[in-house]
């Protein structure tokens, strides 16, 4: 943590969101106390205007998606969230009210996830905006939710909507009808099932930002398994499943939804569903013996055809 | 964490850098185990091309120096580093071998401080090269030195020399001669005193980023007390002192030394030195009681006038 010029302008704005680990971000450093038996779980990702997001996108949820961007990489090992280190580079010019706006934002998501800020860095910058977020965690010792770990007979479910996000891009784009802004908000601000308690339930789990079938891919690898899914069983919005059929390939492979993808023994699931509360959970398969792959096939059955990238991440 | 399409490239070379806690770099977030009775301390902070460094700069300097002043905050808070996440952002036509060369500073470094890479994100950019660093330490629970802590009577001592990095940067610029190129390796690949056991010796400790006066600055203000300081005192390398009286200020009140000042009761200034080793440490003054500010003085006691901006950061 530094006191670059910057430093001034963004206490202001960020101090307010200071957590006691903070120590005020008068310190050097940030400092966490982690409890007895628990490990710490840590995450980094950066935001980049253009990249990651739009120059036109609203700073508050540029800032919330940041965070949950990172919350789910939290959830997905199975820990709960503690707080966060934020880096900041913005231009000479970026306006007083883009930053008061952007901790709006984390303001917001910071008393729905129960985080707080430990500090940052703040720059400015030549280049395009950018952001990133430290997101730290605790988890049972020895508890962590792995990738590797899925086990042949396991169910492969996830929750939440798939597809969503992509398909939300696609609208911004003009290339897709969106009559409600369902599609554009859940690109815009993804809800990953953070506090989902997946210990003791999952066997491995991912979370979902590159595409079903390539997260899933992952957990295949390092698990040493195949998946076999059900296209239909792949959960969809109402206002996905209403852009039709030419999108049923963006439901499997479209990256950004932020929700989760676990292996689950079939005698946890009842439990998992008892424990998950109001998070949608769906069984889309199972994982089996086999080197590692995903297959899909429809409800009769047979293979489903995935063109593009589906099989080749792995 | 992520996949991005980035991902393969990039493990490439950072997959031989990684620590245990990394898992792989095949998880969502890294895994710490603190120990019993620590805490952890983290901090994070970036560099952005043509903003902290030159793109002429070397690649692996540009990397240790990124890792090195992470590495000052955690020695100012008395901490052992433990290991980092690292965020990359390069543009599409960024040659392999500067990411190669990259993680050859990386790795020298890690071998120096006894680090590992814990994980991290990479991504492009249409911008100016980005990387940051969150690093992650441990102390003594309770025991982190903060910048609140000096009390009247302690002294102020320093490691190292002080204003080489600001002298780099202007002979870098042409302003000034550098005939043995010591200032400018001081700017580029700073040593900031990681491993002192300032815990148990000092009071309250900060590490020289912006520059020595306004740094003590901080420290008096966390601290609500006064500093006298003695220019003749303030250690400069012979390359500085070479540079003449034209720089003096600069030694005073250069950035990017990451070096220390510490707050220590004269009393413990004897063992703090036998636990030094070779590390240099100087008493260039002494905390009073007043009202938040720094006071240079010459050896007969007048008063330094210190222009431009040492006065006005608190």
């Amino acid at each position: 943590m530094s006191g670059s010029g910057e430093f001034d302008r963004i206490a202001r704005h960020f101090a307010p969101l200071a957590a006691p680990e903070a120590l005020g971000l008068l310190d050097d450093a940030a400092v966490i106390t982690p409890k007895p038996d628990e490990d710490l779980v840590t995450t980094v990702d950066q935001m980049i205007e253009s990249v990651h997001f739009l120059p036109e996108d609203r700073p508050d949820l540029v800032a919330r998606k940041l965070l949950r961007r990172n919350l789910s990489d939290i959830a997905a090992m199975g820990a709960r969230p503690l707080g966060y280190l934020l880096t900041t580079a913005l231009r000479k010019d970026t306006e007083e009210g883009f930053l008061a706006r952007f901790a709006e934002g984390l303001a917001e998501d910071q008393v729905q996830y129960g985080i707080g800020l430990f500090g940052g860095d703040s720059t400015s910058t030549p280049g395009p905006l950018s952001f990133s977020v430290t997101m730290f965690g605790a988890v049972p010792a020895g508890r962590a939710v792995r990738r590797a770990g899925a086990r042949p007979g396991d169910l492969v479910i996830v929750t939440g909507t798939l597809g969503d996000a992509a398909l939300g891009l696609a609208a911004s784009r003009g290339r897709l009808d969106d009559p409600t802004g369902y599609l554009v908000q859940r690109r815009l601000l993804p809800e990953p099932p953070v506090g989902l308690p997946i210990v003791g339930f999952a066997d491995a789990a991912i979370d979902i930002s590159d595409g079903l079938l390539q997260d899933l891919g992952h957990v295949c690898r390092a698990s040493g398994v195949a998946a076999e899914i059900e296209a239909d069983r792949v959960p969809a919005s109402a206002a996905a499943l209403a852009a039709g059929d030419d999108w049923f390939e963006t439901r499997l492979q479209g990256g950004d939804d932020y929700e989760l993808v676990l292996a689950v023994p079939a005698s946890a699931e009842a439990s998992l569903r008892d424990a998950a509360g109001t998070v949608r959970l769906s069984v889309i398969g199972r994982f089996v013996e086999g080197a590692p792959s995903v297959t899909v096939r429809d409800a009769s059955g047979q293979l489903v055809p995935i063109a593009g990238t589906g099989w080749r991440h792995f």
